[in-house]
């Protein structure tokens, strides 16, 4: 990082800066473009930099992939994605509760120490955040949906403005500037990003390219093909309303959930596999656990209405419940 | 309207309900979708509801030769486009300051009544808004670019969630809800839209789709890709940075010419488009003109340091300019 920015981020309050060879920190959060990841986690890990390591690359599967192939010690380190972010970067672009309410996906594979969890749990809660689980495989499919794909249309749309003349973009509206608002976004980050999830990226992609197909087609006559437009334009509103507002669920609306799970490697992993099976969001997740003991308890925190089916499918798996 | 949305619109401070055989409105305003514009417009000039009509219909160029071909008087209705809106409809989701500041499109033409433009402008400057003056078809092809195509790119991208798993949406965050927000707007009432301004917004569409088209060739081998979509994600941050911000003039910085305008058909619409082929943009125009008189005064604000080449532009095509 430049001094300057490292000074500005020390004068808004980001602590203190860390001094290469000092103490080792007890989380390094690895906050690079996603090519350097592997890299950077793999150095923290093997200078004993932190005691554990968490990044914010917004791709997954293949990130972990590659660190497990540098490093041995690879429990150490959690794959991590914060859902929130700006279309400016650096320290005077912080805002104070860009992280509030926000889901910060986890990724722990069956290597992943419950004390890497713990740690990183623990931030996430401390900035406000909502943790959530899930694979790698599945984080990178929903974030191709939600915010990869979304990033290419906005830049496609934008794109159109660059040879018009001023006279024409001067009608813009707070519409447009909305759908255009992330294209703004640094160009060689999110080339490298789109790249480490081209396939899931150009999966839905290819779906929007079949409905403006199917646009363009109703344009050349539309007197006959006000239907083709409507239904594109209604399935834009049911799709519209199946995304989340603000973080939706009330402390009172929920129900914990408490796991004992042994201090093994894979035991996270399998706990949060057999919640997943059986069909249920986690909404927030504790770890108590104290490093030497051999069982640590994991809060799950569900809704209400499902918690008896939670409690009941992870008996069947073998799993102790408390409480 | 029905009854109890007037009733609901009164209680919020918007007037009195005009009774159909009262005396004349002094300018009615139809906001009706784009598909019934000419039938009203023509009916309150048929029955003298008011003495002069505008409307709010986000396509010009149709709806002018089609109220030409039904009303005699046409001159007493000039055609306008508000430059903001909601996703929401109905009184309960006005906005005291949804005009603020916004550009609201007049497309006066060689029929165009001075009255006809003074009472609009009259209104226009009591919500706040800013008027803008351009031909009907300049109108249609800036909103296809700013409004109409950027709602379907952001229904495309939206209609992608339709059948996708409630776990995939729950990541959605801040950028793809911005991104999608307009497509939130009613169907019908876009269709109409898009269809009344189909081969403008098909040649938007069209840039897009090619641009679509090298991303997802890219995609299919993005290591060897990488400066294809860097390319287009560039073209999205230029693009982005050429929208406008909020209106940016401030009062300052502008200088006023004003110009003596014959009450005859189609001064104005002669004044404007002498304006328009100097290359200078009009950034608030008014109109003093008392009935009866043979002469108006057209009060032009430009920028400051294009007042001396308009002043000489307009002499020079034959206008007198007081001051």
């Amino acid at each position: 990082m430049k001094p300057e920015l490292a000074d500005m981020a020390m004068r808004l309050g980001a602590g203190q800066l860390w001094e290469p060879g000092g103490p080792p920190a007890s989380l390094a959060v690895v906050a690079v473009p996603p090519d350097a990841v592997p890299g950077v986690v793999a150095e923290v890990l093997d200078h004993d930099d932190a005691e554990y390591v968490t990044d914010a690359a917004s791709v997954k599967a293949g990130l972990a992939r590659q660190v497990g192939d540098r490093v041995t010690n690879v429990g150490r380190y959690v794959g991590g994605h914060p859902m929130a972010g700006r279309e400016l970067s650096g320290p005077s672009a912080a805002l104070p509760d860009l992280f509030e309410d926000r889901p910060w996906v986890l990724c722990p594979d069956e290597r992943t120490q419950q004390q890497a969890m713990a740690r990183v749990l623990t931030m996430i809660r401390l900035i406000g955040a909502v943790p959530m689980t899930m694979t790698a495989t599945d984080h990178d499919t929903a974030v191709a949906l939600v915010s990869h794909s979304p990033h290419i249309v906005a830049a496609l749309m934008a794109a159109q403005f660059v040879h018009v003349s001023d006279h024409d973009v001067r009608l813009a509206g707070p519409g447009v500037t909305d759908v255009t608002r992330i294209a703004g976004g640094n160009p060689q980050l999110w080339t490298e990003i789109v790249t480490s999830n081209a396939r899931a990226v150009r999966a839905v992609l290819t779906g929007v390219r079949t409905d403006l197909d199917r646009v363009l087609k109703a344009l050349e006559s539309p007197a006959t093909n006000h239907h083709v437009l409507y239904d594109v334009l209604r399935s834009g509103v049911a799709g519209r309303a199946r995304l989340p507002g603000k973080h939706g669920v009330t402390r009172a609306e929920l129900a914990t959930v408490i796991v004992a799970v042994g201090d093994r490697p894979g035991q996270l992993a399998h706990l949060f596999a057999d919640v997943s099976a059986a069909g249920i969001n986690v909404e927030d997740v504790r770890i108590e656990h104290s490093p030497g003991q051999p069982v640590g308890l994991v809060e799950l925190d569900v809704r209400s209405n499902v918690e008896d089916d939670l409690t009941l499918a992870l008996g069947e798996r073998g799993w102790r419940i408390h409480g």
